[in-house]
């Protein structure tokens, strides 16, 4: 048996994105009450591949019992910590144009242990404004705010152009990871994980779709 | 050689995302004036798999000379026109909270065939608001608006329990595929397929990365 500390940095993206999609089961099967679930069931249930739930799961620890499934309270609390859902993240906006607001806004970024502290931008006219708690502060200040705040995740909602040199300031202001936003490419420094959400890839893989089925 | 009408549905979503990269490292190029690349030194200008772009591309035809490379306008051309980018996509945008405005306001989704064309909300608050060019319509309207602008992409960015009604009413009203912003699974019909963003899958991955660094 494999513990996560054996695994870690090795596991892939695709893989953790199917755990977080199994904890969203078992909390949904949780809140009915129900206590223990096959990988058979799972799958059925939420068209999942079982041989996969299997798979994924087997590599942090054996959670199941054979011919009786798992049980989902624990299996939920062990994803839960995997996933960093039993500690505080703080994330820290940088770019507060449509994008950067949206994101301040969005349930999903301010729930569990995920919480928008601070919002900064390089635009002075954006500098002092509120948003919701919170006030955009000047680029000047990200370290401080980073700081202050004991901010983990930087969120990059910048213009393509700014987004090399924002991840920079980011990672020299003590953020662990950083969300992107802005449709190019980042150099990774100090180990500082990025991930890169891009719309357009997802709307040209509908493009592809549409174009094979005229 | 297998051409793109064998292939189609069964191309990887994955693999699209990567056909999306390649597209871009070379629209780069081509704006330098570079005429012909090989994978070798595609793979290495943009730290990509020079193996893996070589695999990715022959699922399409045969693009590459060995030993000479890639005529970069050809394949651009080429991708672009696999991608859906040689023709135009109308995007009809179903629900206008921050999100909904962000994503209309985003230039992405305006941009090469892509255009935002209808706002719809099921909130007589919202409807009649403008937002650039565009003025929201009731949801009574959306068959019609889908017929009147031509759409042929759906944008879900309603909260989760009205996902799947919302992708129900897309698919009656004629809407060729779909990208859902709300964080639930929703269930295809009519072949429409459906594209989920969600944004807590891609905290809960750098929240992984940030519990295996501490």
């Amino acid at each position: 048996v494999k513990t996560d500390a054996a695994r870690g940095a090795d596991t892939s993206p695709l893989t953790l994105n199917r755990l977080s999609l199994y904890l969203r089961c078992l909390q949904d099967l949780a809140s009915q009450g129900v206590e223990r679930v096959s990988s058979k069931e799972l799958a059925e249930r939420y068209q999942l591949s079982a041989s996969q739930i299997r798979k994924d799961l087997a590599q942090f620890g054996e959670f199941g019992i054979r011919g009786v499934g798992y049980e989902i309270e624990h299996l939920r609390d062990r994803l839960r910590a995997l996933l960093g859902l039993d500690r505080r993240h703080g994330l820290v906006i940088l770019g507060v144009g449509s994008v950067g607001t949206a994101l301040a806004r969005f349930a999903g970024f301010n729930q569990d242990g995920y919480r928008v502290v601070g919002l900064v931008d390089s635009d002075p006219a954006k500098v002092g404004r509120r948003l919701g708690t919170l006030r955009v502060e000047p680029v000047a200040r990200l370290t401080a705010v980073v700081r202050e705040t004991g901010a983990t995740i930087g969120v990059l909602a910048v213009p393509a152009a700014a987004a090399q040199s924002s991840y920079d300031a980011l990672v020299s202001a003590g953020i662990g990871a950083v969300l992107n936003f802005a449709p190019t490419q980042i150099r990774e420094s100090r180990g500082v994980r990025i991930k890169t959400v891009d719309l357009r890839v997802d709307l040209e893989e509908l493009g592809f779709y549409l174009a094979q089925a005229t």
